[in-house]
């Protein structure tokens, strides 16, 4: 299957972007993207631990923000310790990996937060579907290395036990692109704003985040995409 | 049951004793032995980046070594990259989990090796049974560090699914109802029939369908039903 890209947002340690690369490596994932790495790039804390995840390091692509981050993908999770309050569902790593066995073909990416406070709430937002690591409740802050290691571990375990073999490398281009759900969005925005639909202007980045999840909860597809287009020309015209 | 005891042969780095135990806390284990550890003991390294898991470090024991270390356990595993050429049953990080569960009340502890060569085969041959983590053929060399937290990750996740997996069966009263969502379907109809939105009405039962799955795909909150309602009132002013 198309194994999922891995995007670290904000990291603040080379060391754990190297160690994440090493355990990537480990468990047969390749593609790394960095959203505004704290310590800038190419970082040689990262290189001097990422061992035979080297070659990870050096093709690692770094981006200035979540949404160029991952427009071309279909499928976003995002990682969290804590329970979010959003409608989003929640799988367990495990979960997700055998989730990963019925994507087949879909482009998928998993984001991880900085190591000192995980993702925000906006950056969750960005996400159809949330990975927790169940953890004990005394201790629950993962070492972000370890988390993405545990989160390819699950992955890599799911593909041996579902035999690699003749699967096509064939993206299903029928879903979404994030590019394409952002154009939906932006087209959304844009006649709410003439509606004066916020009332109170500074309720419009939490209105918006809600509503933004709404659309991202689930795949949809291209024909819906466009039929909810349709569906907004109509009623504003 | 009995909680597995991790015990490190001859660590070399103390930042990898330290992110050993934050992954201990992290899973719910906490008893750690160490024998002949290279820098010596207290490390400070190791406490600097054990998090929650100070007082694992706090509390580890140190032996001159395996046998003094493992005098007062039942059952041994040792943990192996490579495979050996021993007479012992070899079991995945998934399998020793599922284990554990059928060995109540066993002593357990569990050998790690050196970062540069792991354990020797005379080290091995201190324990009843191996445990290796599988891993990519490219790159089987895992960090001590994240080796201790997948076999700790595939102890606790064990540990949750025969404990807690009692189901609340209470109502979410938070998920929109049926009734909901069909009144917010019924809004959205009535402003696209005024709307014209349908040109050809013959296609009206089947564009209507889809529309539908789009809001019934996933569960909607009362709060995102409410905000859709906003939405269609706003747009269709």
């Amino acid at each position: 299957m198309q194994q999922p890209t891995i995007v670290l947002i904000s990291p603040q340690l080379g060391e754990n972007i190297g160690a994440a690369a090493r355990a990537m490596a480990n468990f047969g994932l390749s593609h790394l993207r960095i959203v505004t790495p704290r310590d800038g790039w190419p970082n040689s804390a990262a290189r001097a631990v990422a061992a035979h995840g080297q070659y990870i390091i050096e093709s690692a692509q770094i981006y200035d923000d979540i949404p160029s981050a991952i427009a071309d993908y279909q499928l976003i999770y995002a990682t969290t310790a804590r329970r979010r309050d959003m409608q989003k569902s929640t799988l367990t790593a495990r979960e997700f990996a055998s989730q990963c066995g019925d994507n087949h073909n879909v482009k998928t990416a998993i984001l991880f937060g900085r190591e000192s406070s995980g993702l925000s709430n906006e950056e969750v937002s960005f996400a159809h579907k949330i990975i927790t690591i169940p953890v004990a409740d005394c201790c629950p802050s993962i070492n972000l290395s370890q988390a993405v290691g545990i989160i390819a571990y699950e992955y890599f375990q799911q593909q041996i036990f579902t035999h690699f073999s003749t699967e096509s490398e064939e993206i299903n281009t029928n879903i979404a692109s994030i590019r394409d759900i952002n154009l939906l969005l932006a087209h959304l925005e844009e006649k709410l704003d003439n509606a004066n639909f916020w009332k109170a202007t500074e309720k419009k980045p939490r209105m918006w985040r809600n509503i933004r999840n709404i659309f991202l909860r689930n795949l949809l597809s291209k024909q819906e995409v466009q039929t909810l287009h349709g569906i907004i020309n109509a009623l504003s015209q």
